[in-house]
């Protein structure tokens, strides 16, 4: 049954046709869940983002609603999250004052930016591009940050604020501002923290104990962020703590998400390009990541170029109504899996239940002190951070540690966008560099079979008139040159050899560069008296040697297997055990 | 017989040893013909680098002293050459006006950078970098740089000034200053480059027809541009030419290279690091091929890393004696190694000659006219321009293709520093690009062997419920999550398969990223009733994995070759015959 283009860039017209009661009711159930678990997180997570906390909201409902209808995942929940709103504060801390309109509109132009690329990435089908980001990178970069967000959160709970962007300058500032703490905001921030550092560990399995259904118990765990919400707002208001130096939230406006339009000067295009590039990937990664674990435990499938359009069409509709970057939670949407949600519509739902509170609620967050919120970033980003990977990467390649270690390192020291590109880039640089200096075996017979392998290795038979190469890596300019010093040294003149078998059976591709490499070998050899053959080459390696001339030009035959090579060249040679 | 330290560094106290009188005669006749040559082509190159002529003969004479002590080839003639002269002044060209004290310091500086960047990249044995510039890449930027740097000729031989380091500039410049036209120069121009042209093509033919001796022909065509130089200047002084507006060379200091001290101001090394580095590793590219073409034909070897290190000495050599970047030039190294050149002594010969040349010849250069100079630089770099690369390489694979064209457009449009930087990033993006795709091929038995090939291409045996994937490209992050989709996309849940068997022949290396995919296979698998299998794992790869816990977890085993695979599997399955 192929589906029509409509379906294809419309997931939505696809689910929504088999849209019933029953799928209905889980999907509000889950909505619910979701928007109570959402208004704490979206003010906060404006406020790491150095924006007002309506920005927050705002950013919530609108790009929800357009992801479900181009997402592909059922239970992917879009929003701010934590490590971009880092990411946007970093970028748009270089242009503006955060505060100021121009900060504000900025974030708009971020969002644009962003939502302009990620829909570019998916129409053009570029989805590929964020494998770029290998895992330890990833990992290392997502518990950097984790710890980056926290230091920055510190300012707000010790009443004192903290500026930098990265882990040297948030520590200097921390210890210059120290003389200014707030010990009152010390107080509310240190309870917030800790009651949903407990309600994280402790409540649910207390609940349990006293008898109350799992299902619910979950939602009310879920529900501590807004408890400690609602009553650090009212100690504040019944205390008028505010006069005391604890800082508040204010005023937020009462409103549904207005229509704003980002500035696109090519200026400040410019100099967001890159920020919007990396928060558009790093984004798309995170988001994929969560989509696909979800996806696997229903044997659903993502497509991740139609993500890319979905969550490009997210951040455009954020640029237009009043947000900033957005992308998909990892905890939001394993909430609202959790919370049975079974389509897309529970994010249209949850976007209804922001609205009603962006209408009704925000007058109540007058009184909201900002350690609240701090306290619930930091309390949400300290589980991101997991060292693990470090031990983990070092124990299995020392390669992919550096590049961990150096994305940890730098994402410290010179903050996310530093830390990430510098990541990706080493990654590339190491595996170039792994793969300009190949491995390569000299192979011989394994006694009773048709198999070759290492002689270093393996016992195997060998003939010395007869040298057996096997070079364990596609053939390309960065190790071309290091193939023919390989063969020359090992094919000295008058040293007894006679035919060189190169098995090309991990030999992937041969580049033009490499093709030269092979002529100079063949007429160097020729000239030696020793004839250059090749077996186990590859079907597309084959097509590609054929547009050439080299295979005539080459003093020997192709064999089809090393085997074949074997019987034919050394038909009658005594063959030798190596090692 | 083992090298001492001092002999691996300074390979003279290796040949000086065994020099006789004989080399001595050889090396002597090699040093008389290149000398000539040599006069004539480092002034032009000095005014090609927008430096006084004296830079070019000062840069002939220590470098080529160091080299001749540090180097390992027996032929190389180090000097001032075309491309690096190009590269010099536009390096400099936007920091200091062409014909100012700060112009020619600054080239002293260039060549400090560039010598202390090819003795550190060979303390350190890193001369496998230039590997990175592929074969396809080097041969378009030589070709592009041919053709920018004829055209940056072209206004001498008008008697206009063209400036611009990149095509568009000096076409505009060109036709504005067309104007000002100067008719005996474009005369003097037109006459020394026709003969020029002649000398190369017809001279030597001629001298052969009349029976002069092969070998003093040789040295007659050589001396073609002495030949050009001595009749127009002669000319030109006969008839006073310079009132009527023919540039020049004027007066040249009477003197031995004079000891100078480049400027370290760091802001200024930090301006002329980049192209300081693209000029080391151009220079060390054109430098190491030549030296490598002269000593296979000689059956001698070169070490590429104390190669570098002689190239960094001739450079801090250049530095500090008023010169400019130096590196071993192709026409030269050629015309020495046929003269009959045996030792670098050679070499050393030249640097006398020259210096003789600079304290005698000198003031018989005052009329010589500039129009001349620029018409050997044109005949010689038209000689590297040669487009046959971009033929051979769009028939053998477009990927080198595009490389090239992409490096000779941006040569040409952008100047040589972002054609090289743009040519070396193509290439290895495509190269990025391309694995990340990998080919991945379904394999079965070839009848009557113990070999595997792709079901598509071969008639092999296969049995349905034994799928067995051959994936050809080392494991790595940017194509860990395709080999995850190629095989979720050919094991679904129910499809009566029950084995999975990865030939892992072409996997060169596992990374930490891969390695998560192989656990994710392998649970997803697990959960479908299907097991994994590996077969033909390489020693490197298998010590890898051993390292983790990925081999106890797997579902299925490790088979030594594939066939083992098929029979411990499927020993009574019936096998059909593909396609």
């Amino acid at each position: 049954m192929a589906r029509s283009a409509y379906e294809k860039y419309v997931p939505m017209l696809e689910w929504g046709r088999r849209y019933d009661k029953n799928t209905f009711q889980n999907d509000l159930v889950a909505a619910v869940i979701v928007t109570i678990m959402l208004v704490p997180q979206s003010l906060a997570y404006a406020l790491l983002a150095g924006l007002p906390p309506e920005a927050g909201i705002y950013a919530s409902i609108v790009p929800i609603i357009l992801y479900s209808i181009f997402g592909t995942s059922r239970s992917l929940a879009v929003g701010p999250v934590a490590v971009v709103s880092l990411m946007t504060a970093a970028a748009i801390g270089n242009i503006a004052e955060s505060g100021t309109m121009g900060y504000a509109t900025a974030a708009l132009s971020l969002a644009f930016l962003s939502g302009a690329m990620l829909l570019i990435l998916g129409l053009f089908r570029l989805g590929w591009i964020a494998n770029f980001l290998s895992h330890p990178v990833i990992a290392g970069f997502i518990t950097a940050s984790g710890v980056l967000i926290a230091a920055s959160q510190l300012g707000h709970v010790l009443g004192i604020s903290i500026s930098g962007h990265s882990l040297p300058h948030m520590i200097e500032s921390l210890f210059h501002n120290l003389g200014n703490l707030n010990l009152i905001t010390l107080l509310i921030g240190v309870a917030a923290i800790s009651f949903l550092f407990w309600v994280r560990k402790g409540l649910k399995p207390l609940l349990l104990s006293k008898g109350v259904p799992p299902k619910l118990a979950d939602v009310l765990t879920k529900a501590g962020p807004v408890a400690a919400v609602v009553v650090t707002t009212g100690i504040v208001a019944l205390f008028g703590l505010d006069n005391y130096g604890v800082k508040i939230v204010g005023t937020v406006p009462q409103s549904l998400p207005p229509f704003t339009l980002p500035n696109l000067s090519p200026s400040l295009l410019g100099q967001l390009f890159v920020p919007a590039l990396l928060i558009s990937i790093i984004g798309f990664v995170e988001s994929i990541s969560v989509a696909q674990t979800l996806a696997a435990k229903k044997r659903q499938r993502i497509d991740p170029d139609q993500e890319l359009i979905g969550l490009g069409a997210a951040n455009l509709g954020a640029a237009f109504t009043g947000g900033y970057p957005v992308t998909g939670g990892f905890a939001r949407s394993v909430v609202n899996f959790d919370a049975g949600a079974e389509t897309p519509a529970a994010g249209a739902f949850t976007a209804v239940g922001l609205a009603i509170a962006a209408l009704a609620l925000t007058p109540l967050l007058y009184f909201l002190p900002k350690a609240t919120l701090a306290a619930t970033i930091i309390v949400a980003v300290l589980s991101l951070v997991d060292f693990s990977i470090l031990k983990k990467s070092w124990g299995y390649s020392k390669q992919d540690f550096s590049a961990v270690a150096a994305t940890i390192l730098l994402t410290w020291g010179f903050g996310v966008e530093t830390g990430v590109s510098a990541g990706v880039g080493l990654s590339v640089l190491l595996f170039l560099f792994k793969t300009s200096r190949p491995h390569i075996a000299e192979v011989g017979l394994m006694e009773g079979t048709e198999h070759f392998r290492n002689i270093k290795r393996h016992p195997v038979l060998t003939n010395e008139r007869l040298v057996m190469i096997r070079v364990d890596e596609s053939l390309y300019f960065a190790n071309a040159r290091y193939m023919e010093d390989y063969i020359y040294d090992r094919v000295q003149p008058d040293c007894g050899i006679d035919h060189v078998v190169l098995m090309m059976s991990a030999v992937n591709a041969i580049d033009f560069s490499a093709l030269e490499s092979l002529e100079a070998i063949n007429s160097r050899l020729t000239d030696m008296g020793v004839t250059l053959h090749m077996a186990e080459v590859k079907g597309p390696v084959m097509d590609r040697l054929q547009t050439g001339h080299f295979l005539e030009e080459m003093s020997g035959q192709v064999f089809l297997s090393q085997y074949d090579a074997l019987r034919s060249l050394a038909p009658e040679m005594p063959l030798a055990k190596s090692v």
